[in-house]
């Protein structure tokens, strides 16, 4: 018995794995693959690669195109592309946005609501409702139509499981916020939780699904009210021990600077985040990173520019001797003010970077999508789908 | 024929991979073990982990102990151990000393040769061959009878390939280190060159070769004349992109401190490393560790002190917020320091770690083993032995 059941469990898991194979090299593959490239990219037969397809087909996980004539003589191909009708949905409060986002297999959005709201010390369990009601009038639209192979939540803070531990931008502490989202979600949904700036580095490392983006090893700085980020090593984010990491906003810039919101003094965000950096520059709140670049000239706000690179030049560089990433890419509201922070930072990092000598490192940004948390949280749950795609076919 | 020639790779491949893990076995387990327990703990059957056993004790890899009686009735079972003619070669220069170790296959130090020396500024092509002169001393002795299975050196500083790119506190420079040494070693011995922190971390993380060390997530502090690092997670040290990670002497602690070796400003080595803190004690460079710990009452040493330890809160509280370690390790002078540097670095980790409130972070301290990146540099010299046993089998 215990020999038949072994080898049971043994060609499920080899056909899992084949699945997996063949749905990975579709989605990585720069165009639309034909059954014949599929069983050479995994060096299978014709026969094995075309039943996988078949299978994957029939789940909605690849879908085919319309056939194409062939290049030379011989039968025309069938492209194959990812499913289009199988989703995953990605949701994120932040202290300044509300988003629902759905992506298909292919990492298009199709469907999005993203709503500015001043969040910083809200209720929690108002401000999830809100989310969970604005996701489920998503829902009921076309969106509703694919199929969803999970959920996501982003928050900036540190998360425990189901329970975001703190969030000091919002002013939330030791809140259940799966359990309270869920309440108000269709369909049974529950979104796994994730630190924001964790799931948007994501957003960097991989272009679509099983795709791998520009970069693979670097970190990422979220510029947000206040300021996340997250390693990425080979293209995978580095979690630490126990899902904490990338907390680069609470990097001390000098000990004797002003007091932070997690109680300590001098951390990176209050030199660069959004509400510091405005404050310092004598902006109202809300004014747009474009506003600020386009005023660079004035003295006050020349000034805060200057601190926020240099406070960034002084953390990042600390953080690359730690780390040894090649490059620093700036999201959020950073992204927008690269241009004029990079001559400071960069100079900053080519001093105190101790192998700058070999390898100067790069500042790069990334074109402001708004709520990257939500589209890297769809990316996680997508994940799922890639890894262990036998749960999803017939 | 490309059938044939796979199926007799993987059948080398699985024959390795088979005597890797029977020997890894036999080094992780507490004690000795019989043929028999391997075979529980493998899942094989007696009769292949007897092959497999008899293989490796035919190498070396593996000894067999005097026979016991039972502890019930039975044939006396031959306990095994990890072969102790079987070892390698760890060589470490520090800026105050030299080393050479040899470790058996159980991780014992059966030879060694350290010695102190002035090393600051020296000449690279000098130091490197009396090192090798020490080593070859060292092998003439009855170190020499061990089969060695490799070498490895040990340099405080950014190594690229078999080149020392720079070592702040030694004065070196785009060093040819590997080619300089292995001039002056026998038997063309060619060491394996690492970054000595990343290699003392390996003495924590590893009790033995093959061995989990008492802690598996930790930040290790190497304190020499500067300070070094290494971030180990899961047992396994963090390399970063190029293998220049853990240069946590070079992260800021504040931009308008002093000046460092390095070029930069307010690095922590100014603070903490053994040269900055005897002069800020008004103590002469060569002052042990202990006598700081005895005067540690006096107004100048308390105050060097003092400032150590703030320092080292500040800068290693913004590693943990990044890398998410639940425990610091102190190594070097930095360990004989514990006791009074212990309470102000808690103080400050527990209030700047983000995550503080739900994990406290935790002082340790390692005994100082002079030059553990040399006992490093040998452990992983034997992990080639662990990972591919069958290039030692008969």
């Amino acid at each position: 018995m215990r020999t038949t059941e072994q080898t049971g469990a043994r060609q499920s898991t080899l056909r899992s794995s084949n699945l997996a194979l063949v749905l990975r090299t579709v989605c990585a593959a720069d165009g639309p693959l034909s059954r014949a490239d599929v069983a050479a990219r995994t060096g299978t037969t014709r026969a094995t690669a075309a039943r996988l397809v078949d299978e994957l087909v029939a789940g909605g996980l690849l879908d085919e195109g319309e056939r194409l004539a062939p290049p030379r003589r011989g039968r025309p191909a069938t492209p194959l592309l990812p499913g289009a009708r199988i989703g995953a949905l990605g949701l994120q409060v932040d202290a300044g946005l509300l988003a629902a986002r759905v992506l298909d297999l292919r990492g298009r959005a199709v469907a999005e609501h993203v709503e500015d709201a001043d969040l910083v010390g809200s209720d929690p369990a108002r401000t999830l409702a809100r989310l969970g009601g604005l996701t489920t009038a998503l829902l009921d639209g076309p969106a509703g139509e694919l199929r969803l192979a999970g959920a996501g939540l982003a928050l900036p803070g540190l998360v425990d499981g189901e329970v975001l531990l703190r969030a000091p931008n919002l002013g939330w502490s030791d809140v259940p916020a799966v359990d309270l989202l869920a309440a108000h979600l269709p369909g049974g949904l529950r979104p796994v939780l994730g630190n924001e700036a964790d799931l948007a580095a994501r957003t960097v490392a991989e272009a679509a699904p099983g795709r791998p983006g520009p970069l693979r090893d670097f970190l990422y700085v979220s510029g947000q009210i206040g300021i996340g980020g997250a390693a990425v090593l080979g293209g995978r984010v580095l979690t630490g021990s126990a899902g904490w990491a990338g907390e680069v906003g609470h990097v001390c810039v000098d000990p004797d600077g002003p007091t932070c919101r997690c109680g300590s003094t001098g951390c990176l965000e209050q030199y660069a985040g959004r509400h510091a950096l405005l404050a310092a520059a004598g902006l109202p709140r809300g004014t747009p990173p474009a506003e600020v670049v386009a005023r660079a000239g004035d003295a006050d706000v020349q000034r805060a520019l200057d601190a926020a690179a240099g406070a960034l030049g002084v953390a990042l560089a600390g953080v690359l001797n730690v780390l040894d990433l090649p490059a620093v890419v700036l999201g959020g509201h950073l992204a927008a003010l690269a241009e004029p922070l990079r001559p400071r930072l960069e100079e900053l990092l080519g001093r105190r970077v101790l192998s700058a000598r070999w390898r100067r490192p790069v500042v790069e940004a990334v074109p402001g999508t708004p709520a990257a948390g939500a589209t890297g949280a769809a990316l996680r749950a997508l994940d799922g789908v890639l890894d262990d795609p036998v749960r999803w076919v017939p």
